[in-house]
Formats: C-alpha cells, sequence, structure tokens
C-alpha cells in the first residue's frame, strides 16, 4: 500500500511536470518577465492546492487527470503565487524573505515583480482553459476560481488583512481575514477537481464546506507557527505577522486555543469525508499531516 | 440617418449602464476596495475598447447585444482599466495625474491600487463568463483575452516599455511596444465580438488585422499628441513620456512621419474593412475620429 507521503510526493512530482509543460514556452514575451515568473513558481512550493485539486478529481472518479485535471491544478498554483509575489510588496505586507529566498521584488524590482504577478494570474486563466473537459464544465470550473479569487475570496481577504492591521483582534475579524485569504483557495481546488470530474451539486457544496474547515485549521497553524517557529523552519521571519499588528488567530485565541480550534475545525472536515469512506483516506491524512505541524 | 457622434454616445451610453450592471454589487467585498474600483472605471474614459466590440459584434450579424456581448464589452474596460492603474503606480510610470484626477494609488494609496487592478482583472473575467452564447464560443473569447492581455499583449507590452526606457530608440523597439501596450487590446474587442456574433475564423482574423492597424495608428495619435499637446487637452502632463526616456514613435519618425504613418496605418484598417461596405461605416468613421484629433 502506498504511504501518504509516496503519494503525495507523486502528486507533487505531477504537479512539477505539468507547470513546466503549462508555462509560457521559451520565446513567448519578455524573458526578464518568464524569468520573474518562474522564480516564484518553483520556490519550492509544498503544490498544496495543486494536490488538493488532483485528488478530489480523483475521489469523485476522474480517471484522466493529465489531460483534464493538471491545467486547473496548475492554474490554482499560479494563482497562488501571484498572490504571494503581490503580497509581499513594500506597500503591502513588505516581505524580504519567502521560503528561505529573497522575494521577487528583491530579485527583479517592483515594478516586474507586479507584472510578474499580473503575468501569473492571466496564465493561470490562459491554462486552466487548456483542461479538456466539456465545455459546461469548464466554465463552471472559471465561475468557482474568479468568485474564490475575488472580492469575497483572496483579494478581498488581503484587503481586509491590510486593513485590520493595528486594529482590535476579534474572533470575527481574524476568521474574515482567513476565510477569504486562504480557506477560499483551498476551497477552490476541491470544488475544481470535483466539476472536473462531473460531480453533483451535493458533492461540489460537500467540497466546498471541506476546504472551509481545513483551510481554517491550515491558517491557524500557520499562524501558530509564525509565533513559536524559528526563521529556518520558517524561511520568513518569525513573529513577523504579529510585529506588523495584523490580526492573528493566537492574538485572538491564544496558543492552546489556535491549537484546540485547528482540531474542531479539521475535525468538521473529517467528519464531512466520512461519506467517501476509504476512499478519502489522503485527503483525512494530509489534514493530519496539517495538524502534526503543531503537535 | 443617426450621425456617428450620436451613434457613438448612444453605444457609450449603453457600456455606462453595462459596467454598473456588472461591477460588484454592494454588500460583496471590502467597501474601501469596491470603491477603489469605481474611481478609476468611471473617470470619464471613452470606452473605446466596448465601443469596439460591441459595433463588431453588430458587424457580424449580432442581434442581442445587452445579453451576448455587453458582459464582454464591459470585461474589456474593466481589462484596461486594470492596466492603467497599475501602470501609473509608482514603481512604473509613477503618474500622479490620469485623466484630469489624481491616479488611484494617490487616491486610495499604493497597496489598494494595486488590489483594485487585481480585483478589476479578476472581475473582467468573472464578467466576461455572464455572457450569454453558446459554450464553445465563450471559451474561445476566453481565449483571446487572455492571449491579448498576455506575454505577448498587454502585460507583456508594459515590461518592453519599462525596458525601452533610455534606450536607443529604434522603429522595431517602439512598434514592439505599441503592438503589444496598445493594439493588443484593440484587437480583442475586435475578434471577442465578431466571435461572440458567430463568425468564422476568416472574419475573425480579419478583426485582428484591422484592430493591428488600427491600435497602432491609434498610438501614434496618443504619442504624437503627449508631444504637442497641452494639460488641460491630455488630462495629464504634456511631454512626460519623451522625459521619462520613453520609446515613442515621434522619437524615431519625427512629428511629421508619425501622422503619416498614422494615416497609412488607418489606410489599411479601411482597406480591410471594405468587404463589409456600408456596414462597417461606424467603424471607418471611428478611424478618421481618431486620426482628426491630430489635423
Amino acid at each position: 500500500m502506498v504511504s501518504f507521503k509516496e503519494r503525495y510526493a507523486e502528486l507533487q512530482q505531477f504537479v512539477e511536470e505539468g507547470l513546466e509543460r503549462f508555462l509560457p514556452p521559451e520565446g513567448e514575451g519578455p524573458p526578464r518577465l518568464r524569468e520573474a515568473m518562474r522564480y516564484s513558481l518553483f520556490a519550492g512550493g509544498k503544490r498544496l492546492r495543486p494536490v488538493l485539486l488532483l485528488e478530489a478529481y480523483a475521489l469523485h472518479g476522474g480517471a484522466n487527470p493529465g489531460d483534464e485535471a493538471l491545467p486547473l491544478a496548475c492554474a490554482l498554483e499560479m494563482i497562488h503565487t501571484f498572490t504571494l509575489i503581490h503580497d509581499d510588496l513594500p506597500a503591502m505586507d513588505n516581505d524580504d524573505f519567502r521560503r528561505g529566498r529573497p522575494t521577487n521584488h528583491r530579485v527583479f524590482g517592483e515594478a516586474m515583480a507586479i507584472l510578474a504577478g499580473d503575468a501569473l494570474f492571466n496564465h493561470a486563466f490562459a491554462t486552466a482553459l487548456e483542461a479538456r473537459i466539456p465545455p459546461e464544465r469548464l466554465l463552471k470550473v472559471l465561475r468557482i476560481l474568479t468568485e474564490k479569487s475575488g472580492l469575497d475570496g483572496v483579494i478581498g481577504g488581503q484587503v481586509y488583512d491590510l486593513e485590520g492591521e493595528g486594529a482590535e483582534p476579534t474572533l470575527e475579524g481574524v476568521r474574515r481575514i482567513h476565510e477569504r485569504k486562504t480557506a477560499a483557495l483551498i476551497q477552490a481546488p476541491l470544488m475544481m477537481g470535483a466539476v472536473a470530474a462531473g460531480a453533483g451539486e451535493e458533492e461540489i457544496s460537500r467540497m466546498e464546506r471541506v476546504g472551509y474547515h481545513m483551510g481554517m485549521a491550515f491558517q491557524m497553524v500557520d499562524d501558530y507557527l509564525d509565533e513559536v517557529g524559528d526563521a529556518a523552519t520558517l524561511g520568513k521571519t518569525p513573529g513577523k505577522d504579529r510585529a506588523q499588528g495584523k490580526l492573528t488567530y493566537p492574538a485572538v485565541r491564544g496558543l492552546e486555543g489556535t491549537v484546540e480550534d485547528a482540531r474542531e475545525e479539521m475535525e468538521r472536515a473529517w467528519a464531512l469525508l466520512s461519506v467517501y469512506g476509504e476512499r478519502a483516506r489522503f485527503l483525512r491524512d494530509l489534514g493530519r499531516f496539517i495538524l502534526e505541524r503543531v503537535s
């Protein structure tokens, strides 16, 4: 039997190859722009969102991932990377390091970093359009993608995040940010994978709820690690969020409360997954893997 | 018979109403973000790209513009506005005024301006997805949109524009920028309107060529006016492009050469339109209207 780690590594490798396949080829566009896009896209990310998409696709009976799901998985990673590049900008969170390397704008300058983000965002849609699924399904996938990226998704979440700096920390305030900035881009892959495989409304809506709880748990763990981790593990300056006056989960619930709530969120996700039985084993293990980082 | 100006005003009004209809409604997303999006979207633009889209749709027999073409027209204006907001940023062209008003980042701050641009870009896709045309056509429209926005479209054009600052002005260099930064977003509406109306490959390809020549002429006229216009007519600081060391058409061809080349480009567009006879009268007049600004 394939272990969780083997399966994850396999999916991750599949995504790496997909990203190479779907990125603009040499000769397309300004070389320096392509270089800036690649710099952040191949910066050692865990490919969590693409992995979730591929797994949701398989869970709902999808049998041709290379043609049907991989373009969508890669699109998600491009959008995720676009949000990271723009979030790190001096005008935003002003981060110098990400995953242990200088941020995009530190290497390529601010103008190029803004444009590399824009280009990745655009190319995400171009890549999603490569998915060989029935047109109606593809349009549905794109609608989910724009909704979860938009004003009540990751872009709106970043606005609330910036507006929340220095504000009185409330549970409502911090959840509003996490729901949009993080959970939305965990919901999107789960829903999109299900749609690509031809799942029905009930299953898509279930994936949305699973993504919500997994995403919230994931961000709580992240906030926790930002408080207690060291620079080497984090690949960025620890405690920076708190120091910047960001609304973080531990600021509202304390460290123990954060771990408790993360567990509770994950248990809700698991409960929703129980209907799939053994087939959802990987997604359940993935949840455990996320939680283990705080144990 | 309806005059050119009356018809233009009519289409423009139709677009204004469409933008109101398709923008995110109150209650969706952070209010300040919506405000920043609206600020630049309703800044007195001529709505040239949406007007071109609606006209290309009508030219190819489209008969239900409100449902089939207007969402696409509005999407184009959102993308155009997104590029303007990002181009004006301090890290890019650092412009304080646009159309006689302070630029987005001067009013809302850099972070919000970046995010308003991102949100308009995303919302453009969400809006395009509202077009009630057959799924295959809609996917084709979206492919054109991503191509013309992408690495060899407007985003790549902005990179070449920035890289060209202070470089030796060559005709090849300046045309490479104008083809991408300007012509691509004139080609896109003409092609998308044709596709929405169900036009065939030959007609779509013709629209692409018409858009190329009209777009080049349009930008040449713009470069010319930047040299000779005054701040009141331009709504921005005249001569700024040249002063910034930007590659402009007059820098290569002189003022007279620029006007000559603009006329020649427009004549090529007209020649391609001749196949449509009287039905292309509005597009021809639009070309004349563009050229008249330099006469």
